[in-house]
């Protein structure tokens, strides 16, 4: 028997929404470490890991090991009728071919139960090393998102450069090209719009802009982005969920970088 | 001759907006007791019936009963261009085929006014008999919204069941189940959100939550809605307005409840 | 080699939000005395002037006179790109075929380049003689834009007309017929909101509303408009930029009023 029980119920909303454009189906994983999920994009091109720690809920029981199959727009469906207040409680009984969530308002005044059924679906869960990267930078989530969307106006690629001095987004396009260039900025006071690079070399990928863009709509889950970058590994995007886990988003780099940016 | 003024004008602004997507043509009878409307949707499936008392005019004068035939869609859009704090005043002269509305601004210094051709509409009035009813629910006009907005994304019908303890509200589609329970609750200091329960018998019908969505429409009306249900009688779905009258929606249950369920 | 340094940024991403819909490309002409612009409309019905003059720029370098051909498509979107607090500079070398749109955020943490293509355009500038108007009136930006929308769900033209009491915006259409009136009104503690008439004889003229409702997008750059009417003369349409420039608007009347009425 499985029984997660979330008081801020909000995070799992803000989970739903940040994946389902780029992961049509997948496995969510209940383990006693938590509750977790691993999937390519319906592309094969990005891979998303989501960890909720056991330790973040409230309530915790998992019998066993389970791996359950939704559709991420179906379940996003569902999670978008609790309210922002809410408590969720995922329950799903052995052998069962549903799970259920349940919607507590704080008050418990309204209680809802959506059960949904579960797919099997095949997938086959890769190990991710941990890596050095050469280059880490910690921004505000808002200022990546609307850097993202401004440059998509223009082009199809950035290239992410980094050196002591900041961090620069480039890109180019039919009607020209841009650069924007964000300082390192360590706000004691208000380390949420804090700018932070640690940087062992300087480093220049380039990435389709479609993917960046779809991994910044997990900002709502936080106020700052980590981007770690290596020349010979998959950036990685990571947004923490509150103290109990993260969701991170990886993405490799195009290659033949001069011929993208003519196309 | 006719001249009607609301002091209150956004009133009539979000009646036509409650009722100008389930109601295309309709008549509006003026008479010494008010201004009222009865009309059925376009599909002959939903009852529509409006009062507003003459004692909620500033002044009410109607020398004879009239029948105005209105196309709701087009007096909706004259009636948008009312500011939200304007004093409206509907006018209309013995035997003319137009109806004018006045718009005047709460410091006088805009006065509009909006002539609408009307039109002859066919149109029997139907006595609806004081019912008794086997339960009625009073409850936030927003959460009731809501629910029905959120079930609509998992099926096409709603049960409604109520029972001592609460109303529950029920669907389902092809993606699952939904289950909604709201508890009474009489919170005295918050009048507007509590939710009270008159029940004789329990009683559990159905319903298609298209036209529950189209009637939640009116709930800028009012804080609270009343749901009146019974075996043998359409439901009543009422919104108070102001303390001048009412908009009153009824609609038939579905029959073959388990046969709808399954569609 | 041409430097304009533009402190409050926002003023030119507005002036851009306002004639991007009405002009595709057009020449932004530099010299001592500012920068601006003068072009007709694509179906060449409308004039548009705009005026930014040096005074109002925090630091303005022109070398010679310099006219620059821009897409306004492709430059609001990279001015979109900059923040509502940022600075905005204009560069562009001697000869060079294009111009660099840089913005720069408050705390100067963040920058950003854009490069556009310059294009070559074919222009005549146009003699625009002072004149002396039949009436002018000067009313809030957003009233005349309210009103001017709010008629466009009635009828497709507007026929203005001044008199001492006020100004009266009319239409007709399929549906009937609408009238605003709004009286002079000089109110001295909020000037931003008054309604002032200056007039030298009653007018009356008849204009297209879709022209109209297209100057109205520069509502945002001014809380008042001032629209200058006389019976020989195409109507001025003007709001100012702060204290540094104006946008004005001109456009024909329409003739044979009555015919176009009937259409």
């Amino acid at each position: 028997m499985l029984e997660l029980r979330l008081v801020q119920g909000s995070l799992l909303k803000k989970v739903l929404e940040a994946i389902k454009e780029l992961v049509t189906d997948a496995n969510f994983d209940c383990s006693g470490t938590g509750f977790s999920l691993q999937a390519m994009d319906s592309s094969h091109v990005a891979l998303v890991a989501l960890l909720l720690r056991s330790e973040g809920f409230e309530h915790y029981r998992c019998d066993r090991n389970l791996s359950m199959g939704m559709n991420l727009g179906n379940m996003a469906k569902m999670l978008r009728c609790a309210g922002n207040d809410d408590i969720i409680t995922i329950k799903a009984d052995d052998g069962s071919d549903t799970v259920t969530f349940m919607f507590e308002s704080p008050n418990q005044d309204k209680i809802a139960d959506f059960e949904m059924k579960l797919m099997d679906i095949d997938s086959e869960h890769l190990g991710i090393p941990d890596s050095e990267y050469q280059a880490i930078v910690r921004m505000p989530s808002s200022e990546f998102s609307r850097i993202c969307k401004d440059l998509s106006s223009i082009g199809d690629t950035v290239i992410i450069s980094v050196t002591k001095e900041g961090v620069k987004f480039s890109t180019a396009g039919d009607i020209g090209t841009a650069n924007i260039v964000c300082r390192q900025n360590n706000t004691v006071d208000k380390p949420e719009q804090s700018t932070i690079i640690e940087m062992q070399e300087p480093v220049s990928l380039t990435f389709a802009l479609r993917y960046m863009n779809s991994f910044t709509k997990a900002s709502p889950l936080s106020d700052q982005v980590t981007i770690s970058l290596s020349s010979e590994l998959p950036v990685v995007v990571e947004y923490e969920i509150g103290e109990m886990g993260y969701i991170r988003f990886y993405l490799a780099p195009k290659i033949e970088e001069d011929e993208e940016m003519k196309a």
